[in-house]
């Protein structure tokens, strides 16, 4: 099956899909976050095909989002860390995995709380407006043009319209 | 092509994508929340099929991500808006977009901006630490064991190892 690429679309959301939102990435990542960066630790831990999960890291070392580090284990091996583009991803993987705590949470409760390495306080995704700080509800957000807009797939009718939300007909 | 369902992992991240991660999702709630709510403006803004924009209606709906509203365009008709659970998502729109605008922004820069309805200002998806506050970086963050914590797919591996990211061979 040939999916489409979001790779032309006009939209950054569309963009960060096509490199970060595969069936499978997302969740490869955060094992990644929290220190399984080894093919035969992901591909248990996630029960992943080995295809697939190689596929998958493939695009993500083309991408930048991983790297290989060579490590020792009696010969010499490798093991996938994150870029810095892939680091900045994590900001994702936090609000997905609260969103998921929130709404489909397993038996039992959330079965990891997102922690900081610092302090052991627990983190959070937050949406923060410049202005007014955080706010309590995404029903605040909206959107207006950015310097890139464009009459493309991904955001035809609101660039045409202008971005007026909730005006668009 | 039958993907793997997350539905049965031990992981809140794999259980929002089953809901939230296939192809084309993250860009059908982008869009409702921008107020591009009806099925043809949903299908000419993104391109996408019917048939596929159909599927993902449906799922979305299914798992109340979504509700039908009706309105009156000669005859009654239905659109999308997204419920408290849907809005609840946009924490996580709005990360993935601000990533695409840094690692894979299109050409002209941000297409478009998370605005705060009431007062304007520019929103962001920022990582918050209950004890100090705002993180610099995703690389601060791990993860500790939660109440729900069980040695199945998703956390097979990080829950045999009591989450101890970096300790993990």
């Amino acid at each position: 099956m040939q999916k489409t690429s979001f790779s032309e679309f006009s939209c950054s959301a569309a963009r960060a899909l096509e490199v970060m939102g595969e069936w499978w990435t997302p969740l490869i990542i955060r094992d990644i976050v929290l220190g399984v960066r080894r093919f035969e630790q992901i591909r248990v831990n996630l029960g992943i095909s080995r295809k697939v999960l190689s596929g998958r890291l493939i695009h993500l070392l083309e991408h930048g989002v991983l790297k290989k580090v060579a490590y020792k284990d009696g010969r010499t091996r490798e093991e996938y860390h994150l870029t810095q583009k892939g680091w900045a991803f994590v900001t994702s993987i936090v609000a997905i995995t609260q969103w998921g705590d929130e709404w489909e949470c397993p038996e039992g409760g959330p079965p990891i709380i997102p922690t900081h390495k610092n302090c052991g306080g627990r983190v959070e995704a937050k949406l923060i407006c410049d202005v007014c700080g955080p706010l309590s509800d995404g029903k605040e957000v909206t959107a207006r043009r950015g310097p890139g807009a464009q009459v493309k797939p991904g955001t035809l009718l609101i660039a045409e319209h202008g971005y007026k939300p909730d005006r668009i007909e």
